[in-house]
């Protein structure tokens, strides 16, 4: 997506060198750097100078490219395996994205790794954005629709909450991909950007869309309800970091209480997703997908920039107060208006899905 | 309320002197400051010493009364009057107090008048904290009634919004209440407490519940609707800025949707009010209450203690993101359980509100 001008993906390499977007700054600088040892790449994942489990998984195959650059011994390639592998142990992409390495390099003799393991890497970014596009184009439709029905110049209003944005992918983002095409496409949106507490994520989504040029109002996330009452949200979409079976949801704490004020204000309600993120094991979100509690400092503390220029960190709550942080909740299928996938849009529901994906509903 | 085992109010008059809690410190630190002169009176009010529309209107009757014993002419009780009635002119409680003061006053001789001003000014302090009481009377019994059904040591956990607490009145609070008459009767009860975001008075209800003993724990605004899918909320308790005749409750945004996962999970939703709050004029809180919009910086900037223990403020956004800050928002009647006012519980409905206030419902 664009930058001060320029398009930019999350990762990619240009003369022979790796280069990202250095997240840790952002929202409040824009910086990229070049990674090339294996030291880097690790640091980078795990320090999370890149973050976002698509890009993560990117990463980790860029960094076994570079490896196999400089040894492309079987040796080499496991050690990088297991390397990056510790970096993040939670998050499945990584996994996936080193098990795919090394399955499809291991076979080859090692004076070929280095040429097909760049191969991979660029072929697995390429994948990545055009997975992201394709929901961009199905969730355009849906904008349009809504675009047709409204007076000449009046903007969609959008609302969103986290960032499932291009900073977390290589390019597009999920919710943000709709968004991102509607902008390209000439369509007049405005989104409405929940802060997303405790991280506030919100302001890596005002970011990109300030970047690119897409008018957006930054709120609290306790404000969607009003809007929506106001008739000032024509439709939300987030993103999910797992979709079960049967269409739940489980997204960034927050996102159920925004399901039910748009079921309550017949506001369309979407979610963005890649087919990768779906769970075909799970169906009953509710009951079997357990709830990351994280630290409580996260929610006492705050950071940002100071007044000096500087990031700092504020502690909002009087000393020894205990601060309670899960970190996600399950909105049902039932306040779910639809998915949109990178096959197209469907139900939340196990028909829904079906449709879209006959060859995993057995 | 107790805070370091002595028990305060949040303003109260000893050995001829007038004290308040200095409020501009709080929740980071606590300090007590005497105030004497019209202008001390004028600045507490004005520059948020005190805050919360009870305290606000005994403030300036305690005003009236110290001018009143400097000079207790007609032009120095009109004076104080107007200098008082200037510092926070939407206060509906400020214009009250002092309409009530002038009007006792008036008729008396100027000799007479410091005296029934003092009188008065306890009287008006007496009266907020017996209806506080009262609420929290009412409400200790809700709380009792789940105990009862409880396992022996489970604690009843309660989820309040905002700060609708004793620092707001003269003592006990409105939604606190309840909870500080549960720890006081030796009842368990555990409280979430939303950080209610963009002014975190989350941090001012935490203060006060720890510096009363009350177990609880900070959390997002966007925490509670997890909670109550995960049966961890018994019962949630709020404030009101304004209750209409129909019985729909006008509080600080973010409300309304913790109503709504409180009825998509079977959680009571009840509001603390005195009856002073209630609008008779008004039915249809949606269309009829006009919402007040705030500066876009109380959400991009936040303040709290930095790590050298001084007060600062960090910006969260990008530099130059707009923030929208609409305050409140409108929980319909349909989604509350019950109103606690010091008359007793009742419907959030006409009926509800006419069985407990006959006189008014005409």
């Amino acid at each position: 997506m664009r930058v001060n001008g320029t398009d930019y993906r999350s990762i990619w390499d240009q003369d022979g060198q790796v280069k990202i977007i250095d997240q840790r700054w952002l929202p409040h600088e824009f910086r990229t750097v070049g990674i090339d040892s294996r030291d880097e790449f690790a640091t980078a994942i795990r320090d999370m100078w890149v973050r976002g489990a698509p890009l993560i998984g990117v990463t980790a195959a860029y960094g076994i490219a570079r490896e196999m650059g400089r040894d492309s011994s079987d040796a080499a390639l496991q050690a990088a395996y297991e390397t990056f592998d510790a970096t993040r142990p939670t998050a499945i992409n990584l996994r996936w994205a080193l098990d795919r390495a090394r399955a499809e390099l291991m076979p080859l003799a090692p004076v070929d790794r280095a040429e097909a393991a760049l191969a991979l890497a660029r072929r697995m970014a390429d994948e990545d954005v055009e997975c992201n596009r394709m929901i961009g184009v199905h969730g355009l439709e849906l904008i349009r629709e809504i675009a047709a029905k409204k007076p000449e110049g009046e903007p969609v209003r959008l609302l969103t909450h986290c960032n499932a944005g291009w900073l977390a992918t290589v390019d597009w983002g999920t919710a943000t991909s709709p968004m991102f095409h509607a902008k390209n496409a000439g369509i007049a949106v405005h989104v409405w950007v929940d802060e997303t507490r405790p991280r506030n994520q919100g302001g890596l989504t005002a970011w990109e869309l300030g970047a690119h040029g897409v008018p957006h109002t930054y709120i609290t996330d306790n404000a969607g309800g009003h809007l929506m009452q106001e008739g000032m949200v024509d439709l939300v979409i987030t993103g999910t970091d797992r979709t079960t079976a049967q269409g739940d949801v489980c997204n960034k704490i927050g996102t159920y209480l925004k399901a039910l004020a748009a079921k309550d204000n017949g506001v369309p309600f979407y979610v963005g997703l890649p087919s990768s993120t779906i769970d075909w094991t799970v169906r009953d979100g509710l009951k079997e997908i357990p709830i990351e509690d994280r630290s409580g400092r996260e929610v006492t503390h705050i950071q940002g920039t100071l007044e000096d220029g500087s990031i700092g960190c504020v502690r909002v709550t009087p000393e020894g107060t205990e601060g309670g942080n899960p970190a996600f909740d399950v909105t049902p299928a039932r306040l779910i208006t639809g998915l949109i996938t990178e096959h197209g849009v469907c139900d939340a529901s196990t028909e829904g899905l079906a449709s879209l994906f006959p060859e995993r509903s057995a």
